[in-house]
């Protein structure tokens, strides 16, 4: 017991990988406010507070729209453990690493995994899902990913949603790296469970996991013949946390309720609408800078986030030198590949409150230093100017 | 979308409950850091620094020592889903809410639950569980609360370790409410695995449940023949993230870990000997002063906790009503009874930054101002003045 430890001093980074994103000098202040119990009235109406909000960047009137006291695999596994049952047929669409991580979860349930595979860096075509029902017979949900956080790419919902339904099946959506940065019309394109992070276009810390259910998917969870499998996710109990009843189940993570209220706030001053349209702006201008230096988008062109943009590794540019120059000589964040695209890919977010042309500007500079270092030919400045036209500079 | 939402503003308590407690100023400004990444190089020695700090508190040298995204229930699963395979068979001592908890975990693992059952406010004795073990027979795990919060009972550990050893089963021991309050003694002790909070003795917002694991109940998770059925729990890939490999698993609760490793080192700066005698004066103090006001302590003589103090309600007093006076004329916040004992208990904590002098005056008198205006009986000025004595003024 002798060490002497240093006092905290991270370096401070621009962050612009697949997430966390920067946070607000508001919502780190926030995090700071003194503690209340969880069943303190004041708390309660944070929690009221933080559902309405949260109900609004969903676009839901969902009663059940709480955050889950874990990060976003957390908020994954909780549509499974509390929709599945031992025996269940469940469609999992997968094209990319989380598409993955559902199915893996839904094995874990005992469930009976239906998967419809496609192409890492494509969307799902709405066909697939409909044969994949036809198929398996019977399967209580299908599940797919929004924003895929491993690719980039951009899924459309409301076909897939209207398979769904056809099939009488739950509709559950991955939206850890939409929500907050692009639409998610929960109500109107007929989701019925939908988990989602803090720590991307939310611009919160990590550590909670917004979630929403229908009364349709409410009544599944209602009607189940067995416990949920875990305990620390079981709806049937937190439900009557969140509600009227305020039952205690576990202590919520006060601190980070604090800093998610704080960070919709953010997002409720600005507006959904303000907010989209400056993603996608910023998204059109670092995605052209990027192409006039050369480098190629994976997403399949039209279904591209503005949150995350996946680019492919040059030949003979390495990648971990890459990434630890930008963070070593710039301070800047990018994210590697997962999966597939290990060492083949980057990963740049343009998340919440790191998505600015101020950073924008950053990146093409600071990629175009570290590229030109490692031999590779590019027109000098010729990303940024890119990105300055798009700007309409 | 036109709501005014108003600063976060709560009021100021004084945390006397059950947890949280309240957290020291560099713990809430250490939180308000700003971010790094999750795999960032400055994150990783934050992460190695607080598994040591983690280790000095649980008194190990479990390698396996973290801090679960979650709260202490999630440590609690962790342990179980971790541990356990369907049909394995659990014997778990109850002797109040978190025993009870425990079991209902262990049957949604599937697995074969034997209880051995003790009444609230009492200890579990050896005899007891060497009984349960030899009728179950080939039981893997016993599993005991060191500190019960619904009762303030104080669990000797080490005789019932030796049985478990005897019987070959792995000890899981639940420290949530002693865990840097009093000595939690894993090596030596022979625990094999540990589950804690963060917003207890530790003084840190909730949010993480440290964990440890000795190599015994590591070899059991390598020799699984079934998957976790937890996904985000499941520490055969968690550890390859806290460990050398550094592989992703989920988004690490950054801000969180930023105040868990503050507390931890402000309780390293402390050192462990001084603190726990800090929580025994305190405890004794506020003890005499209960007492001496007319009060019943719940739990057992000679195993009590330091940390929470459960106290019989006097007849003709209303629960409900004492501890909303004590929140609205005060701003203290005692806890109320839970399970068998709502509506007949109050628990008071003295918990890590909670447990002062300063405090224990508080609550005695401020208790004595809202018994009085309920026409209880009480030498005015008693409870104070006995804690007065036992600090020696």
């Amino acid at each position: 017991m002798t060490k002497n430890y240093k006092q905290l001093n991270p370096s401070t980074r621009v962050l612009l990988g697949p997430g966390p994103s920067n946070v607000h000098p508001r919502v780190l202040k926030a995090m700071s406010t003194p503690l209340v119990g969880h069943l303190d009235p004041d708390f309660l109406e944070v929690m009221n507070e933080t559902m309405e909000l949260l109900r609004c960047v969903f676009q839901t009137r969902n009663e059940l729209t709480i955050p889950m006291s874990g990060t976003g695999s957390a908020g994954m596994e909780t549509l499974f453990v509390n929709l599945l049952e031992p025996g269940d047929k469940a469609v999992v669409c997968i094209n990319g690493l989380f598409g993955q991580r559902m199915a893996d979860i839904v094995e874990r349930c005992g469930a009976e995994l239906v998967t419809v595979e496609g192409e890492w860096g494509r969307i799902i075509e709405p066909d697939q899902v409909e044969e994949a029902l036809k198929k398996a017979g019977g399967a209580k949900i299908v599940a797919i990913v929004h924003a895929e956080t491993s690719t980039g790419v951009r899924q459309p919902l409301e076909e897939i949603s209207k398979i769904a339904k056809k099939y009488d099946a739950l509709f559950l959506v991955d939206t850890v790296t939409s929500l907050g940065g692009m639409e998610v019309k929960v109500d109107e394109w007929g989701i019925d469970a939908s988990y989602s992070g803090t720590q991307k276009c939310l611009s919160c810390p990590p550590g909670l996991s917004p979630v929403t259910f229908s009364e349709r998917a409410r009544e599944v969870i209602k009607k189940r013949k067995t416990k949920v499998q875990s305990w620390y996710l079981d709806l049937s109990m937190i439900q009557n946390y969140w509600g009227k009843e305020r039952f205690y189940h576990h202590t919520a993570p006060i601190s980070m309720n604090y800093a998610l209220r704080e960070a919709l706030m953010l997002i409720h001053e600005e507006g959904l609408e303000a907010r989209f349209a400056r993603h996608e702006r910023n998204s059109k201008a670092l995605t052209a800078g990027l192409e006039a230096m050369g480098l190629e988008m994976i997403a399949q062109e039209g279904y591209r986030l503005p949150s995350l943009h996946a680019v492919k590794i040059p030949e003979g540019i390495d990648d971990a030198k890459t990434r630890k120059m930008l963070l070593e000589e710039f301070n800047i964040e990018i994210g590697g590949g997962l999966g597939d695209f290990k060492g083949k890919a980057w990963r740049i977010g343009l998340m919440g409150y790191s998505s600015t042309k101020n950073n924008v500007f950053l990146v093409l500079s600071a990629l175009e230093a570290v590229l030109k270092a490692q031999g590779y030919k590019v027109e000098e400045g010729a990303g940024v100017k890119a990105a300055q036209e798009a700007y309409g500079f």
